[in-house]
C-alpha cells in the first residue's frame, strides 16, 4: 500500500449562489487532519513513547509543528535535545503521516506526568490570568531584552501587506491563518499557514529551532488574526519581543506583553496600527 | 474580600498611529481569562470531583459554557444529568469566578479515565480524519434527519448581517467571535460571543441544554468565522442540521457535514454564499 501525505488543500464540489447566479463548481478548501505528536525517550536503558497531543492541523511542515509545539509547551528547551524526528513507521499503522515521533537524545529525560501541569501556579489557587502568567515565570520564561530590536513605523505598517502577499494557501482557499517571521527591516524570514492559528506559530518556532535560530530576539512575529494568551506564550517561549497582529488583542495578551517586556501591536493595516505595550521598540 | 467577576471587556491605554496621526487613547479589549470546568459526582456514597478542562474564555455565561462543553464532549447527554451548576465556593480559593462546578445527579456516573478517549477510534490505528468521524459515530452521534428544516436562500443571505448586528462586544472591541442560533425564518434565538470560537458555540449549546431545548433539529447555527472539525462536532452533538459560516470551511468540516447529513454553508455574505453539502435543506 502506497500511502500519500495529504496536501494543504482539497477540491470539493459546491453550489455557489452569488449575486443571483447559481453555479455548480469546484471549490478548494484547506485540509484539516489530526496530527498526533509523540515523544520517544530513553529511561534506564529502555525506549519509551508517550503521546503528548493531538492537534487538528493543515498537513506540511509537520516536523516543525511537532518541534515548535514541544518547545512552546516547555517540553523541549532546544535543538540539542532532539535526536531525530520522523513520521510514524510502525508496522500496520495506517495514516502514518498523521503521527510524528520526536526522538530525544539519550540523557534528555521526559516525564509525561508533567504534561498539563504548567498551567497552574499552585493547585490550591484558582486559575486566573495572573496565575497563568506566573506559571510561565516559574517555567523560566524571562522578560525579554529591550534595546536590541528597533522597528520603524513604516516597517510595521508594511508588515500586514507583506504577510498577505505570501499567503499562498489562503489565496486558493480564502480560509487559513498565517504567521510570519520578519527582521527589523521588514524582510520575511519564514511564513507558515495552518487551519489553527496556534499551529502556524508553532511551525515557525519549530522552523527556527530546527535551524538553530532560537532565541528569536531580533525577529518580529506577524499574525493574520488576533492575539491571545496562547499566541503570546508561544512568542515569549521563542524569545520573540515584537508581535504584530492584523486583528485585536485579548486582555490577557496585553497583560502578558506588559509583564514580559514584549511589544504588542494590534489592528495593523496599511494605514496604521495600535501599540498596546512596548513603545520603546518603535523607531519613529 | 469582595471578589468581582470580570466583565467581557477591559480598558487599556494605547498609542494609536493611524493616517499619520499619533494619539494616546484608551482602547477596549475583550477579556480573556481561564475557566476551569469541574465535574462533581457521586460514587459509592462519596462525592468526587474531577477537573475536566481549562479553557481560555471571555467571562459571562460561564454555566452555559460549562454545560455546553460537557455536552459537546459527550460527558453529559442532557439536562436530566445535571443537579446544579455553580461557581466554586471552596474556602480560601481566589478567583472563584474562574472555576465552575457541574454537579451530577445521584445515579449519573462519570469516569475521568474516559476523557480524551473519544478521539481515537482504536488505539492501534493512526489518527486521521476518517477515524475522527468514526469516533463520533461510536459515541452515538447519528446522521441528522432531513426534511424537517428548510431554509430559504433569502434567509441564508440575511443571516451574516443579522448576526453582525447583535455582536455587542465585538462593536466595542473589534475582536471577538460570535455564534448565533436562528430559526428557519431567520429570527435570532440566542447569540453568544467569546475570544474562543468553540466557546461561543458551547455557550449556545449550554443555553439550549439548560433551557431544555435540545436537540436543536430546527435551528440554524451561524458562526462569524470559519468552520472546522470542532465546530461541526459541537453542532452535530446538539442536533443542529444547518451551519452557516461567514468564513471558509476546512476539509474535515465538509467531510463531516457530508457523513452526518448536515447542511454546510460557507462564505456567507450579503450577496450570496457557497453550499458545501446538504442542498436538500435549501428552499429556493
Amino acid at each position: 500500500m502506497i500511502e500519500q501525505m495529504l496536501g494543504p488543500t482539497v477540491k470539493v464540489p459546491i453550489r455557489r449562489l452569488r449575486q443571483g447566479v447559481t453555479q455548480d463548481v469546484e471549490d478548494v478548501v484547506a485540509t484539516e487532519e489530526p496530527l498526533e505528536i509523540r515523544v520517544v525517550w530513553w529511561e534506564e536503558g529502555t525506549q519509551r513513547t508517550a503521546s503528548v497531543a493531538v492537534t487538528m492541523r493543515t498537513p506540511r511542515h509537520d516536523y516543525e509543528l511537532a518541534a515548535g509545539f514541544l518547545h512552546s509547551e516547555g517540553i523541549i528547551r532546544g535543538f540539542d535535545a532532539i535526536e531525530r524526528i520522523s513520521h510514524c513507521q510502525d508496522e500496520g499503522v495506517e495514516q502514518k503521516y498523521n503521527i510524528v515521533n520526536v526522538y530525544l537524545k539519550p540523557g534528555f529525560a521526559f516525564d509525561p506526568k508533567l504534561l498539563n501541569r504548567n498551567f497552574y501556579a499552585t493547585s490550591s489557587c484558582g486559575v486566573c490570568g495572573k496565575a497563568s502568567l506566573e506559571a510561565l515565570e516559574i517555567r523560566g520564561c524571562p522578560a525579554l531584552p529591550t534595546g536590541e530590536l528597533k522597528v520603524s513605523k513604516d516597517v510595521v505598517s508594511s508588515l500586514p501587506d507583506a504577510l498577505r502577499k505570501e499567503q499562498r494557501v489562503f489565496d486558493r482557499t480564502g480560509g487559513l491563518h498565517a504567521a510570519g517571521l520578519f527582521d527589523a527591516q521588514g524582510r520575511l524570514q519564514c511564513l507558515r499557514e495552518d487551519v489553527g492559528r496556534h499551529n502556524a506559530v508553532d511551525k515557525l518556532v519549530g522552523w527556527a529551532m530546527l535551524g538553530k535560530r532560537l532565541p528569536l530576539n531580533n525577529s518580529v512575529l506577524v499574525v493574520s488574526g488576533r492575539t491571545s494568551y496562547e499566541i503570546m506564550q508561544k512568542a515569549l517561549s521563542a524569545g520573540i519581543p515584537f508581535v504584530v497582529a492584523v486583528g485585536a488583542p485579548s486582555s490577557l495578551a496585553v497583560d502578558m506583553a506588559r509583564r514580559f517586556g514584549m511589544t504588542l501591536v494590534g489592528f495593523a493595516r496599511g494605514d496604521g496600527f495600535n501599540v498596546y505595550t512596548g513603545l520603546e521598540r518603535l523607531d519613529s
